[in-house]
């Protein structure tokens, strides 16, 4: 068994991994820390594990942190992300980062768009992009795997193969996002009388953090530059995103063919499927993202429509898969 | 006092007039029709008139129907509507059609989308399109009004000043709408199993019924043709429409000069306002339409978001307007 | 017309009256003070506002403020409002405070519950409670009005009649309400990600603040004592409660007496109404209580179940119906 | 591996039975009826099982039926599950029926409530109630096990160990519960316009079906008389039931008393928690019941508090549960 710890797992991405782990079969949780919640019951902050686990929040700061595991998921604000990331480095531990402070190589973007410098360039240099579908080889290699943003890979996965295969002009992808993206700091814009019957758009065009991820991920991964306008909206629901993905061609495409460019791309994942009815309900609790490949009515824009539970195959789900993958355990492991 | 009879009134159209009518200066409920629930009391339907109105469903066909009413608000499904209209209109009597019968002066483009002929297309003629902000002048004067759309008109009015000022391309609409406007009946898609925590497109691309109206009545309000993706969304709030709508240019525009467009271009509206914040809260229970004109990022795209009610604006306050228009009464009277 | 403060606008009470008042014939609203958007625009932070009022929010500790208006709407928080009722009575002001610190006559119990002093016992004499169902002559002369809280005023009028003519040895309210309730401050209990898809009971027993509250008010009222189990819950609505009430009766009483006894009781009540169809959707956004008799098949426990929106009817609505008694205007103007 | 059917598997409680069962370890699905499915493929029903299964469902007249399986799950509504119940046992096979046909014992009362007689009270004599808490060792030897109905079990299993070790006089269980319990029917009340931003209490006092079957149900376990009121409720979420019991004593028992007694009763039991944070979300997605013994204020009333998944432990996941009892399984296999 692989001993595993979690940092920073009082929050929900922390949540959901212990959930996952809980079921794992190659893994088992041996240390999950909290600052604030230190010295308590995973089960007391989250009573939903009462009687499933006996786990006790321990300091990030113990001394003991790097003997109590041999992997560990970084579940910390960015900045603080970053500091650990490179202790456990230097401590020889593998680790998954659910922050954004390893996923982009631009340092000048990510400092212009996190107010922060990068403190450990050459450790960036050394780390994986973490979305399985577009890195699996080096992600089986990596050290440090950088978990992939939520709105990023509902957008990514859903451009890439037009990307790869077609001529493309412009992406604007209208990603919708259940309010758990936002955490569980008590801030007003996540209040229930504030979010409950709403629809709310935010950081759109090119603002939100995400989207620098999502030009500089295509980039690397198909080669390709592409311009991006990403419009977030926060809608009433607990978790679930999805995107509905404009494909501006320079040259139109017939239907057909880009169904089979999508189909092809795909063809040997275990968490994409194509569906004629997407909704979140289908995704959610899962980590699938479902993809549907519409007709737009235009033959030079496609209507690509991606949707994913933002915890699961948006945060914690696939930060599993990308450990799975790098441990050599099956990658579908605890999360079928 | 000007009498009024609503008609197929036991819907959510139907009862949203009544609520507002019941506290309009110049007009008063004096027939209200249901074939399902002729006899009953309007309380007994909608409980939450209790002790505010007395009034009782009357069968449609009633021959002293016109005798009761001087101004009539059809709330029929299309075909019943082409109907009563026709009646009406034999009668002397003036409407407000909240059906799609008379929106669309192709016969053809209504006869494929609505899977029926038009037996009328000589009143059609006659028809005028209810969108004060486009055809103030010609509601005034005009004997029958039909209601616009509600992802019609979120769209039209997002997008017409850009036609009617910019070279436009082509126009994406990404639609979210409340379930209000699916109606009343009980059908398997608007369940609250179905609906709750979820995000459902529909009739994407150009196949919503909205979408013929929306080109067809830009081309008569700016004299432009356009092409359009609609792609709309049901969300899980009652009621409530936004509408992120991305206008591509053939030439790039500053993005000053675009909102300038769009301010003058609304600036006597008493229902449409500018923000900065927008969001469904803001609109709801409102007759208003919000607007935001936003930075895309790119010079020839823009990002132009609306919002409105869409029982209010988005279908019973916009046909109130309407009469108020076609009776004389202030344009705001019992809306604001 | 009369000149209106209200002193703590910028919470969700205040942001009701607002919206009552700008369409009340007799009272404008002409200072709004909110200590941390002091200069700021009410519609800069209630956006729906926008076009409907030019207000500004004011510090209130300007000395301008008692010129500014000659009644007062008083939504601070307990203690502050206290002092502020202090002033504006030494300053010959009338004043509406919706805090509880007026409420309960039993400075002890005010000093448990609220874990303060009350520094105006004196004062506190002179007030009276907020309920024109039950206090209406006394309100009519009164220059402190405590508008009653929510959970105590939906099972106060709930439970009134029974304890008048009846031998009532228990009452139990289960009373559900919507998360508006908790107002607008940002603490984890009022999250979407707590809320939503969730039943919370809190306070359960005598521990809620509004429980000794209706223990004394149905004593001043009624002249009986009586035993109370209060059991409030959150439920996922933004506006609303539900309270079903048993109260356990000493001897049996026929179910039509009691329904004659309760319909009796409130003959000439503008916003009580009796139905048989009772929800939460009957009363949103309006100022009517909905009451519902039961059969709870025992004929010696009485099932009484009240609904009303806790914004309207159980604060802001409410808190205007005693402004429109004491200062002699119609009692339901602004409010139908 | 056990082979099992499930007939009627096209509703809400047959989706979570697949659901379950593609995890369990001892059974597998060979055969999964629908009527109005027959033929299509399940995952083409539910899309969420889209990749996990290729089950089509059958039509459940099929002469290869009792072939197929070995054990049976009956979805079906009632008086048709009561047919299929004789036919399996006939076929020698074991069944869980998740309807009430095979529930109370006393066929006056079943006749009364579900308006229909009952047509094979010597194969009721056989049938076990199917709540393992209270009738564990009779499920293990059961052919036909009745599985609980949602407000009973809750309700029931909070109010037992009182009834069984205290003099009570009556219970008063104020039961919420998710929509899904209501089924997959497109019927008004059922809609999300009708459901969303309300509480809807229905069949109040002793009208809803399981009122009767919780008395009976606590008279054969626990050999006590109880008089009933039950106020079942419905809110705005999925799923998920949480009661509030208020169960008046004879003669008062301490608090600390009442606890211990209600540990005792569970101490082995595997899906029953005690809990001090009682919500419905603790508890989705998930075969628990928690249980929270409150203190009410007064000496002779207790108030306990329980909630669980109306869709697991209400339904789905209990009936698992029997199924591992009757046939030898672990009893949580599959379930945790």
């Amino acid at each position: 068994m692989l001993n595993v710890g979690i940092i920073g797992g009082s929050g929900l991405t922390g949540r959901e991994i212990i959930k996952i782990l809980l079921k794992h079969n190659g893994a088992r949780i041996t240390a999950v820390t909290s600052r604030s919640s230190a010295g308590k019951k995973v089960s007391d902050i989250f009573p939903e594990f009462n009687t499933l686990t006996d786990l006790v929040f321990t300091d990030p700061g113990e001394k003991t942190l790097f003997g109590a595991a041999d992997f560990f998921f970084v579940c910390l604000p960015h900045t603080d992300a970053m500091e650990f990331v490179k202790k456990a480095h230097d401590a020889g531990k593998k680790t998954v980062d659910l922050s954004a402070d390893y996923r982009m190589q631009n340092t000048k973007t990510y400092e212009k768009f996190y107010k922060t410098t990068h403190k450990y360039p050459e450790l960036l240099k050394k780390a994986v992009y973490g979305l399985p579908e577009l890195f699996r080889e080096k992600i089986k290699k990596a050290d440090i795997t950088a978990n992939a943003g939520c709105h990023a890979s509902c957008t990514i996965l859903g451009a890439a193969p037009a990307l790869k295969n077609l001529q493309v002009e412009s992406v604007i992808s209208d990603s919708k996002t259940g309010v758990s993206g936002a955490g569980i700091k008590p801030v007003a814009s996540s209040l229930y009388i504030n979010i409950n019957e709403n629809d709310v758009p935010y950081n759109v065009g090119f603002k939100h953090r995400h989207a620098p991820e999502i030009t500089e991920v295509l980039k690397r991964s198909t080669g390709k530059n592409v311009k991006l306008i990403l419009t977030p909206q926060l809608i009433p629901v607990d978790r679930g995103m999805l995107a509905t993905i404009y494909i501006k061609l320079k040259k139109a495409a017939p239907l057909e063919r880009v169904k089979k460019i999508y189909r092809d791309f795909y063809s040997k994942e275990p968490f994409v499927r194509f569906t004629e009815n997407i909704s979140m309900h289908n995704v959610q609790n899962t980590n699938f993202i479902d993809i549907k490949v519409e007709d737009s009515g235009q033959k030079d824009i496609l209507l690509v429509i991606t949707a994913f539970d933002n915890l699961l195959k948006g945060a914690s789900g696939n930060a599993v898969q990308n450990m799975n993958l790098m441990m050599g355990f099956d990658e579908t492991e605890g999360l079928l």
